[in-house]
């Protein structure tokens, strides 16, 4: 008889943004007339830039040609992304990689919420609260004993290692989603050392390293010595290329990773080599686009424009007396709501017809608080100040 | 204090295809001059076909496009490729499926290793023997008890339920990957009533069915009766359409799945929207122009070329007297070695310039056999035919 895995009736219902697409969909049903602006689920407007495109068709067109034909391609992903993701790397925080340290993903979700599988389900896992949903989602899928620790307007929304933390395994995420808060180096160095000394992991997700606009924070949990022997860093393209539809990632391993006398570098080579066949070559090219010298100028474009939508939604938050953090060196602008998060998510659809993520959903920490995006276009952008100040002014 | 996942130390040191490719590579490293013909790796060589590759062109360029780009696509895969499938399900196999029971995959590999994640670990799993060797790994990583059921020639590599065999999860393939078996109607119809009966799912890979010629075998498990309650289906484009590097799979997951009051449904989307984020919707643009009429045309086309490569490789091991199975309805040929198969792998490599797939690496009972692959181009099955000719003649 099928025994199902239970713990998943431990989960809310469903996906927090799965949550808000059905109440979106909702509200588009009863309002047909709507002019809803979207700033809810971290979802990209600007296009693909123009050498990613270029590469992509190359590509397309290779796979349709005997000669240039690829079928399954190298296990953790073809050198040539590997080269430019570790160039990328040297250039942007010093930090050397080799190859065989980078593997190549469909995106930072898949491989924050995979890499759980190398885990015996008897650690304790430690969370941020607020967070990104997923890391306690995929361990709650486990049934793993999990502990919280607490961001709020005191430590700027970074917890710390404290006397009297116990677990085994850290999840960080810097610049943070849903706050936009930043690790500095000395902070992150509390993290590297505390988990040396315990024997702990941390994964890092650092999908918004792109948007980290002061040079001396940093970009790469391994700018911090010994990070190599403590830290898996997850990265994505998905905000900082526009590659939310596209669909890549990159997860760094490194070789010095052991535990138990285990390698975690070949063991997670062993997890993707059974359970994943890598992702298509025409975003893998596409992805080394990214990382060519006019793809970074193009995407660096993009990602000014988005700030520059932060800061107008962060001004705007300012003159209306709202408190509020993140928005400069991350694209989500965090914002006290002064009530339930939901009822607050409610009622700004209603009463301005925008979308938001109610901060709830980040964690119990969140509660109270609200998350706006900069991904929207600059013409919703400024349309969504001119509403907000309405919404603000007749609160 | 990190505890890995020691079930890891119970596997093989590495993935069956990851130590194939490292001897390949040892190989060419020693043998400079070598004119290697690969016929191990299922892996594909005619290229994408024209719609597909237009297909993928225009949605890479609409990606370029403000108005036509694409952010997260929806949850469970685009509704036009869910469209596209459920038609081709309704003309291929009279099988009627709601959107709702599709959910679009990076490759069939990804989902079948990924659904074990809905089940409790106390299951006891059911695997055929010789078989596709994820369904093992994949069960041996989370340390389940796993019992293996015999194919041999006696039943024509097609294990039936027995009285006596007891287990919770079964695992079939067909047309089985490597022996190139098919289950009838009537066989499967004994597994469908046995797992019914004892309340077991049934996870059935179906990567092969377009290469059912055979018309009175059924092309989908959905085609016998009762399989919508107790049947999770797996299906690839990578053989179909030779998507081996452009990654597109999709998962059928009927909405009467219920087992333990749980609807296994609603499980896979919990577990696909927390863990994974979708596939390219390039890529999805591709899988749909697969299911156009003139896409459907031309991949069979190139079903077609490949299966006159296994009529090439067949008649001359019937000619050399060699003992051999499948490649009618199946892309393998499955043939006995008459000694330990990793011999032969060696043997036949440096004798023939042959790689092929040991036997054994599809578990204890293909020991002794050998699987050969039709994937390779005309020009090259051609010349192996002749290289194996001279082999078999020189034993």
């Amino acid at each position: 008889m099928v025994k199902v895995n239970k713990n998943y009736n431990n989960l809310n219902q469903s996906y927090l943004f799965s949550t808000i697409t059905k109440k979106r969909n909702e509200f588009i049903k009863n309002n047909p007339d709507n002019k809803l602006i979207r700033l809810g689920i971290g979802d990209v407007t600007r296009p693909l830039t123009k050498p990613v495109v270029d590469a992509l068709v190359k590509a397309s067109l290779e796979m349709g040609d005997a000669k240039t034909f690829k079928g399954y391609g190298d296990e953790q992903g073809y050198g040539f992304l590997q080269d430019a993701i570790k160039k990328y790397y040297k250039d942007i925080n010093g930090v050397s990689l080799e190859n065989s340290e980078i593997f190549i993903s469909d995106g930072a979700k898949s491989d924050i919420a995979n890499f759980t599988d190398l885990f015996s389900n008897e650690n304790t896992i430690i969370i941020p609260d607020p967070v990104y949903p997923v890391y306690l989602d995929s361990n709650m899928m486990l049934g793993r004993k999990i502990v919280l620790i607490e961001g709020n307007k005191e430590n700027g929304f970074k917890p710390l290692p404290f006397e009297g933390l116990t677990g085994d395994i850290v999840y960080l995420c810097s610049p943070n989603n849903p706050t936009g808060a930043v690790y500095s180096h000395s902070e992150l160095k509390l993290w590297v050392d505390f988990a040396l000394k315990n024997n702990m992991i941390i994964l890092f997700d650092n999908a918004y390293e792109a948007f980290v606009n002061d040079r001396s924070l940093p970009r790469s949990i391994y700018e911090v010595d010994g990070a190599e022997k403590c830290a898996v860093e997850f990265n994505s393209l998905s905000k900082t290329a526009g590659f939310t539809g596209t669909r890549c990632g990159y997860t760094i391993v490194p070789q010095n990773l052991i535990f138990e006398g285990n390698n975690l570098n070949k063991m997670w080579l062993r997890r993707q080599t059974t359970k994943f066949n890598g992702v298509s070559y025409i975003v893998q090219k596409g992805a080394e686009a990214v990382f060519s010298e006019e793809g970074l100028k193009s995407c660096m474009e993009n990602i000014e424009y988005y700030m520059e939508n932060a800061k107008l939604i962060s001004d705007t938050l300012t003159k209306c007396n709202v408190w509020h953090t993140g928005g400069i060196n991350s694209p989500y602008i965090w914002l006290s709501c002064g009530m339930d998060s939901w009822e607050f998510f409610d009622k700004l659809l209603n009463e301005a017809q925008i979308e938001g993520t109610p901060g709830s959903g980040f964690g119990k920490c969140g509660e109270g608080y609200f998350r706006l995006t900069a991904f929207n276009t600059r013409e919703n952008t400024i349309e969504a100040t001119k509403r907000l100040e309405k919404f603000f002014k007749n609160k």
